[in-house]
């Protein structure tokens, strides 16, 4: 998504602290997690790998790699109070909200008492939140209470089981695991600054996330895959795009999933989930959602010379997976927990309260005046 | 309480925005909420009326008063779905972890839907955080369910009424009053910051909030005036007290409630709430822990130049008005609110998404190594 100044600082360009974690624009295919390219990651990771690159420091080998698979596996079920406050949440609130609260709770329920404990606490996090999405959303919307204890290898499996109430195709797997990689980190992003300010006031590692997700929330940052969605299923085929898109344009409506504050050439995320999109449309057996995105990449080249973002394909890829729209921006926090996790870590190792200052545009001296002269 | 630094950028004297709701430490004496000396709000205004100077621009008059604390007051019930929220969550929680909670649970029962409702939801958290902690804390503590919808003329008798089960007298509703004034705002601290950060991604003013709670809830930042509790506390009179501080002193040990990171010679709270500390201490008819604080006061003035801030005489003050320490930063937090929202009002006002820039210290292009070859 675009981000034009509108007025206010906003820390654009400035430097806010340090970082081992990330780089984006600047090499390689222009974003990289720890020196690795997001296209080898991508391409020959899984996210269990990344989320462990990012968290932990390196690449797993296999036996770790297999140990940690086993951790986050076993921290899948919800304690039954945390259960009890997803079925008191309507099916009408927002899905960031519950997620919110969902992490929040657990923080009341299994506090982290020292940082010592934060490696726990982060697996927990990574293994549990994609189960309060789909516990609240199936109880709520399905009326079941769904167990969230499963045994699935991987992260993005496990999120699509519990969803769907079936294990997932290899190639929704497949799907899934580069989506979740895609999302995990992009440096000092709004919800990933919001963590470390959090952090730097050495509070929990729960009110670090809790607060990441409702900046993650905000529709200038998270949102913009869920509006690219809305968007093209609005379009009935390809020539109906471009006619609608082309009006959009004239009107000077803002169009989600275009271009990128740091990226200007392209975003090194979309040729990946593009290609994976193109490969579910085949085998959902109707690519009419891909051949409409398809052709809003290309008037919004020739019109605009914007690109798509990671978000813009990622809409069709969801769709062609039964995902509903709602919980675009959840399954972004599932993988993107593993970023802003890494990122408490290292704010922790070498802390400073962050702690700007502001500008006074306020009124000089006033006298007090009593209410009855008001 | 001092902030050295310990590396990290921590945005130290870096200009994130704009605000003109506050100056520290530039002119009167020090603190200015909109061009009004601390002082003078402190000695004549209520708590509902600096609210109103905060959120909506200047200091009520009698009937936009009587009006404002009408609103308020009808907004003390919660929701039976926040109420079993809380009744599960257990007495040993963090009452800050309650605090975020509630205030997230809140936000999914009644969600801002457009900022055109952001005033409703500002007066409907500024009238339910305090019944949120008092429900919590007498239902896990007491096991008693509190009425909330009770009829007191402010928010600080509203809070000692819900907490002791009866009406406060007038020194404790004075004293609550001139409390909640002293917190409610400070410039860009990590907590006001937080809730900017949140806002500039245009989310909701839940999650604003809910980001900030978090935020206060380190102990860098809101916890001075427990921390200074359970000191004092172990101090049997004043010589007991000067002989352990200077112990303390040699150990180079951390004292809280003393020094700075903006004020220099003075915090302009102090000399405020010490006064009121001295009346509580007469009325309580037990001066002793007023004695104790005041020879901390001399002994760290005549050791080290450091002054008492905001939460030194806080600890005595709340200790006399039979208020438990775990509930100290929720009060702050209580009065908090006030500024958050006041600048999350500002910064949606003229925004642009905080996204600042990091230095990057993480290796170089690394090549994909294949797992067993790790």
């Amino acid at each position: 998504m675009s981000d034009k100044p509108q007025g206010g600082a906003g820390l654009r360009g400035q430097v806010a602290g340090e970082t081992a974690l990330c780089t984006v624009g600047k090499t390689g295919t222009g974003l990289t997690y720890r020196g690795y390219d997001i296209t080898d990651l991508a391409n020959n990771a899984q996210f269990e790998e990344v989320a462990h690159l990012l968290i932990h420091g390196h690449l797993p080998n296999q036996r770790e790699l297999e140990a940690y698979r086993k951790r986050l596996a076993a921290k899948r079920h919800l304690p039954d109070a945390l259960k009890e406050v997803l079925e008191r949440i309507p099916a009408d609130a927002h899905p960031m909200d519950v997620m919110r609260t969902g992490c929040s709770m657990l923080g009341n329920l299994e506090t982290e008492q020292s940082f010592d404990e934060q490696d726990d606490h982060i697996d927990r996090m990574l293994a549990a939140l994609p189960a309060v999405i789909c516990y609240w959303y199936r109880y709520s919307h399905d009326g079941v209470r769904i167990d969230t204890d499963l045994d699935d290898d991987t992260i993005g499996s496990h999120f699509l089981h519990m969803l769907h109430g079936r294990k997932p195709s290899q190639l929704h797997a497949d799907v899934m695991n580069v989506s979740l990689i895609l999302y995990a980190e992009h440096e000092f992003n709004a919800s990933t600054f919001t963590a470390r300010v959090c952090a730097s006031t050495l509070s929990d590692i729960h009110s670090c996330v809790t607060g990441a997700i409702g900046s993650l929330r905000g529709p200038l940052h998270g949102g913009a895959n869920e509006a690219a969605m809305e968007m093209i299923e609005g379009f009935n085929d390809p020539d109906d795009a471009e006619e609608k898109l082309l009006g959009m344009l004239e009107r000077k409506d803002k169009i989600m999933g275009f271009g990128h504050a740091v990226y200007r050439d392209a975003d090194p995320r979309n040729a990946i989930i593009k290609k994976w999109s193109h490969a579910l449309a085949e085998d959902y057996g109707d690519t009419s959602l891909y051949d409409i995105s398809e052709r809003c990449e290309e008037v919004m080249w020739r019109e605009k010379k914007l690109f798509p973002n990671a978000d813009f394909f990622h809409a069709s890829a969801y769709f062609f997976m039964n995902i509903p729209t709602k919980l675009f921006t959840p399954i972004f926090l599932m993988s993107r927990v593993s970023g802003w996790t890494a990122h408490v870590k290292e704010q922790r190792a070498n802390n400073r309260i962050i702690r700007p200052s502001a500008d006074y545009t306020g009124p000089e001296h006033q006298d007090w005046l009593p209410i009855d002269e008001r």
